[in-house]
């Protein structure tokens, strides 16, 4: 077997190959920094490879599991981390040059939990500075590029992570969400993005972007991969003040029950007023390979998420501010253009951040009422697909806005809700660029939101794609 | 048996009653709306008295349980709701002249369950204006009494309904606590309240003081009646996005556990470095108790909240002037002095919002951690007995310092973390007032709190007792 075809696998079929001892993590991981080293220059998936950091792992697993200690699916599975993760002794910069070689000294919780599952950390993945923006074009770690494109962004915030699992960089990825930046590269790269509720997986050692939105999940290449990470990091962490004693639920085992019956719930109103043609139609064909396997399909109203958008955006200033804005004041040329000038516009005052808070507990309700209609939502995750690098603007569906709120359109809704989000893919236009398709669920039914896609992913080879990078 | 008699039994007792057909409620209801009649113009727990609404709900109930249809613990007993609560077609002012007579069109989840549930509302209780404050000492609707001593305050916010306790003027009622506002009048009149983890008890329809720090949670005579209470309102509500489906526990069943080995964390700076002279000793007195009853102690350290408090009243107030802000600007003469004081300081800014958040994350997340070495934590609820009505400043522990802040003390810091607490009577001072102790416990473990605290309660009479009201 070649190297990149194992590194075209997924978690899954790594882990079926490690149990069963047909490769080792010591092999499989020197296939990942083998092809790191050929393609991530050409990427830039990675802002930091740990490659001796990763022989270790590998090669503790590999004794493990010789010695018939083997842990679980993610023993001696290589994955990667948005450099957003604390990692002990390892540099995380969070993009951004204010925090220059920021090393912190204890793991994540996320970290910690993947480490004790056994997995092989590769490396650190590109973000957009402060994980603020959906490009990835990172002035101080350079631009990551879309591996079906490399003149596209992959998204972001959590570009690496995205860009690493379409490229065969890594068997899964970890990325954070605020308005989308799990789910946004997911679509961009045509791979899968599991942005669980709030409070499921612990943010505990992952630097903030905004306490009050951040999500934290997995970036993967199949649904059945989500369910695998998300199996070993939810829980309550009493080092995370949102997370909740929810039981977590088999989110694997879960997956074979099939979505006879399931009532999808599709949204007449935000979610399609503007949408590029070709996700338009990608999206209604996903609708009716649904409704082949048996969902019934709904037509629901949904609330309007557009008037929050950019007071949102408005907390999110207030607290990098509150955080980093000695630096902005002191140096402001360390910071990008873009967040520079989205800092430049200054935080709105003490009211007007609690009448955000006051609007997203309202939003967060309305949804909640929503989905005790149906099971589960069904949209586009991005209106459009990849643009180009250094783009700004983009033109869709009859009218011209800046990227950042196109692309935020359809996935900052559930940041404000604080349910779990899902994207997969669900087509590729004519330029053979990724689309992805979102479903979202009531609060901790990630189980719900996990079956529905694994169902779609099984009924279609999508996810099976993968793009060309001979070099 | 006297009408006076039944007023005095816990709200247990009296469901016995009821269900063995020995009581009815309409007899019950009848009892208790004399005895409002009878106090209330001295006690003044009551702002809205719904004789009419009690004596149909309590036909009701009566028809019912006559033929047969037994809801539960709770069919037939008369309860008050603190006037912040939604009822459809009664007013709910929040003890605020702004909000006039204000009715809302539909029921809190509160008051609809608590009605599914068969209860029967008496009428609305008097809160401090807009929550906001410890005396409920309100300009618009009179002082609320201690039962205890007249010319005490019953602590508040939700001081009528501590007082309605006290007084035999409700079987149980429902408090909301955003800095103790449950717990502070537990603990002034010699009753039971429990604030539930953040997210724990539905807020929807109640009228907010602040959206991030407001819990519901009931006051009640005996810590088995907060059981009671809390089994029928825990769970997962669409419409209060804070609400998340942490399986309900048996909170009634699990009470008779008893406590031997539970590891009873006793805080050694923050809570205790500024204690009343008898309430210091009515706690160590109540912990010998609980070290008696098998309960292991164990000096901790928590987190000082100190810092935080006067931060905290600023995002409190933000949120206020970003609902109430332009009657204020309007209409200044119509908010009381206390209250017009305190929103006069205005606002902090958008990163002083921001930074309260951050730091009160941490926070709930320091008291976790504690809360991995030790089951629960004990303390005073108060540091002080009852203030007399009128007084702004009391000395303490060598000290002076304003009412309100002395109140707080305790009680904010599990507002701050989001966690448990209950307040039950552990003595009373030499002058005849209560003293409160408090149990708090990890993130949605009710029943752990409340099992020590039935145990305590099962082990000393201070619950019993009764102020004398003889008119």
């Amino acid at each position: 077997m070649e190297q990149t075809e194992r590194t075209a696998m997924s978690l899954k079929q790594l882990a079926t190959l490690v149990q069963a001892r047909q490769v080792t993590p010591v092999e499989l991981t020197e296939a990942y920094l083998q092809r790191i080293e050929r393609l991530n220059p050409r990427i830039n998936a990675y802002v930091t490879v740990t490659a001796e950091r990763a022989r270790e792992d590998a090669a503790r697993a590999t004794a493990e599991i010789a010695a018939g200690n083997y842990r679980g699916p993610l023993h001696g599975i290589p994955i990667g981390l948005k450099d957003l993760y604390d990692t002990a002794g390892i540099r995380t910069a969070g993009g951004a040059k204010i925090l220059g070689e920021r090393v912190a000294a204890s793991d994540s919780t996320v970290a910690r939990k993947l480490r004790e599952a056994g997995t092989v950390l590769l490396g650190k993945l590109n973000t957009h500075e402060l994980a603020f923006g959906v490009t990835t074009n990172n002035p101080h770690f350079g631009a990551t590029r879309n591996p079906w494109n490399a003149e596209c962004i992959p998204g972001g915030s959590s570009g690496g992570s995205g860009a690493a699992i379409a490229a065969g960089l890594a068997a899964a990825t970890m990325g954070t969400d605020t308005g989308g930046s799990i789910r946004i590269p997911a679509s961009l790269c045509g791979c899968v993005g599991l942005k669980p509720t709030y409070g499921r997986v612990s943010k505990a050692g992952v630097l903030p972007l905004s306490f009050v939105f951040d999500h934290a999940g997995p970036i993967t290449a199949t649904v059945e991969d989500a369910a695998l990470m998300l199996q070993a990091l939810a829980g309550y962490d009493p080092d995370d003040f949102a997370t909740a004693p929810v039981p977590v639920d088999d989110y694997v085992g879960s997956l074979r029950g099939g979505i006879k019956g399931l009532r999808v719930g599709v949204p007449g109103n935000y979610f399609s007023d503007r949408l590029d043609d070709e996700v338009r139609t990608a999206l209604e064909q996903a609708l009716e390979v649904l409704r082949g396997l048996g969902a019934e399909l709904r037509p629901v109203e949904v609330p309007d998420v557009g008037p929050i958008t950019l007071p949102l955006f408005g907390v999110v200033i207030a607290e990098l501010l509150e955080q980093h804005g000695e630096q902005f004041r002191t140096r402001p040329q360390d910071f990008g253009a873009d967040v520079a000038a989205i800092l430049g516009q200054g935080a709105p005052d003490g009211l007007g951040v609690a009448a955000v808070l006051r609007t997203s507990y309202a939003v967060a309700a309305a949804f909640r009422r929503v989905l005790e209609e149906v099971d589960v939502l069904v949209t586009a995750t991005t209106p459009i697909p990849a643009t180009t690098i250094g783009q700004e603007m983009v033109a869709y569906a009859g009218a011209e806005e800046p990227v950042i709120l196109a692309m935020i359109r359809c996935t900052l809704p559930y940041n404000v809700a604080r349910l779990p989000a899902l994207s997969l893919p669900c087509g590729f236009t004519r330029a053979g660029l990724p689309i992805g398709l979102q479903i979202a669920g009531r609060p901790f039914a990630e189980a719900t939101v996990l079956r529905a896609g694994h169902a779609y992913e099984q009924a279609t080879d999508w996810h099976q794609r993968r793009p060309q990078l001979n070099v």
